[in-house]
């Protein structure tokens, strides 16, 4: 399995299941949608591998995970609205760490307006937790990663780098300091964009959220598109907290805005008539956009370096895999 | 956590989550269900506690986590209809492990017409799997386990003590043979009952689906129906394979009907002016429905003992609990 990859192996799981009816999208965007407006999707969190209890509390690692799977609703427009959780314990995890679970849990589902509906329990010889989460995509129906055509504006909410930026403090690349609190909380407690991918649904060609890392999503959507991209470096709106680093300077912070991961900011392509709308929209939500490049037909490109270069160099190994 | 209990944990967790609306029903039930006639369940098995590699393939275990979960629709009379799956797997898992597990999802999907429409994978030290399923209520609605009434007919569909004996057989407790094949087929590739609930859901007062046990699930039902019952020892349909067991005697065998687990039967509650439809109803399906006692507004008992003693002598430490 160490040789194959999650992509290879989605591919190699995916074959057995069919295809969707024509009203329906399985497998391959950010979340499942049906005829009739419903979306769902799932994800998982594994004890030493999504997360390390060295530095996340029981508190984070439920809050991380509805924040993970609301990021991918909202990536289609859509509203979350009910989860159930299957959640395996060790036979020596504590109480305390069990009732900060159900609190983050619970706290993140009030954030998002999520009723959390049901649930299993097992146990095991590490903590995982896994959410499903249905929701409702937007009355002008889900949006695709699918949908960018040549000439749209490429535009990311919010700033990029800060979560990838945080997990260097957290394993202890940097002295720890309050000025480093903005990051940790980006990678401990993450924000998805609910609010803001509501806001543009109505007016974008296809989004996507970046939880692999801007290099490794906008790559999934030109992918998905048919299209290419030039994206400007210095566009790129990095993370101001990325500055109080020691242990980074500036163009690794830019490195770790194009390919950190886990910042959960939406990633969009929209026609230039509507980029302003889009951006008083958001602002009213107190929430930047960024035009970061323009959708060509010729490669994806990000700085004149194709996609795949960014990818390769990328931070994956951050994250512990 | 091991002090805990499963049961106590969950209440102690559910409490975070507030109410539902009145239209709604949230955890306490085999799926919870929506005012829309949406069902949302889920489920999870982890290695070494809920499968065993020694006599499990990756097979058994997709299709056993897909019965499971679609059993819990069945037991509110509804059809599922989408899956997401979130599954992690060890560095040396095999991709011939990985193909089989695909199959043995993909299988049971066609089988009750389910769409695995998504998923997420990690990796861990230990294999896990988790399958999220909506499906859709009965036009008559969801049935609870909370509409049993005084008076009611209890009854099962099918055979009980397979699956537990079956287990007994995998565990090597009684030298293996073809004629122990029926019970280790129950074991690792249950039936879901969703035909059957279909067809009695609007007939029947309350239902649930024997996932634990005939003895712990029959609480269930009538804790929930604030209801207590009349089980007749000798009116419990016991699996007949299980008399080929060496290891066993039929005191043992109608032990493993009572409290074995996992046979993922159905036990409703049906006036008896309804009992007959009922039967004739699964007769057309080739499905046996038995009679095994009263709803009463007593305690409830099997063969005049407490429920809570059954489950207190129960077979759970079979299940590696």
């Amino acid at each position: 399995m160490g040789d194959l990859g999650e992509h290879a192996l989605i591919e190699r799981v995916v074959r057995n299941f069919g295809s969707p009816p024509n009203d329906e999208v399985w497998s391959g965007d950010d979340t499942a949608a049906f005829g009739d407006g419903l979306l769902f999707t799932t994800d998982l969190m594994v004890e030493d591998v999504d997360f390390r209890l060295a530095y996340a509390s029981g508190f984070d690692v439920g809050w991380k995970l509805v924040a993970a799977n609301a990021s991918d609703i909202a990536a289609m427009g859509g509203r979350p609205w009910r989860a159930v959780a299957g959640v395996a314990l060790r036979s020596d995890t504590s109480v305390e760490f069990i009732d900060a679970l159900a609190e983050g849990l619970a706290s993140a589902c009030r954030e998002w307006d999520i009723g959390l509906v049901g649930g299993d329990f097992s146990s095991g010889r590490e903590i995982s937790a896994t959410l499903a989460l249905i929701g409702h995509a937007h009355e002008r129906g889900p949006v695709l990663r699918s949908g960018a055509t040549v000439g749209d504006a490429l535009c990311v909410t919010g700033a990029l780098g800060g979560a990838g930026g945080g997990l260097l403090v957290l394993q202890g690349n940097d002295p720890l300091g309050p000025e480093l609190d903005p990051l940790v909380a980006r990678q401990l407690r993450p924000r998805a964009r609910v609010a803001e991918g509501g806001e543009v649904a109505g007016l974008v060609t296809a989004m996507i959220d970046v939880s692999d890392g801007l290099a490794v999503d906008l790559g999934h959507l030109t992918d998905s598109s048919g299209v290419g991209c030039d994206v400007e470096l210095a566009s790129i709106p990095v993370d101001p907290a990325l500055r109080q680093l020691r242990s980074t300077d500036a163009a690794q912070a830019q490195g770790l805005a194009i390919t950190g991961g886990e910042d959960f900011e939406l990633l969009f392509t929209i026609d230039e008539g509507h980029l302003e709308e889009a951006r008083a929209a958001l602002a009213g939500l107190g929430t930047p956009l960024t035009k970061i490049g323009v959708i060509t037909d010729g490669p994806a490109q990000i700085g004149g370096r194709d996609l795949d270069d960014w990818r390769a160099q990328g931070w994956e190994h951050l994250r512990g895999r």
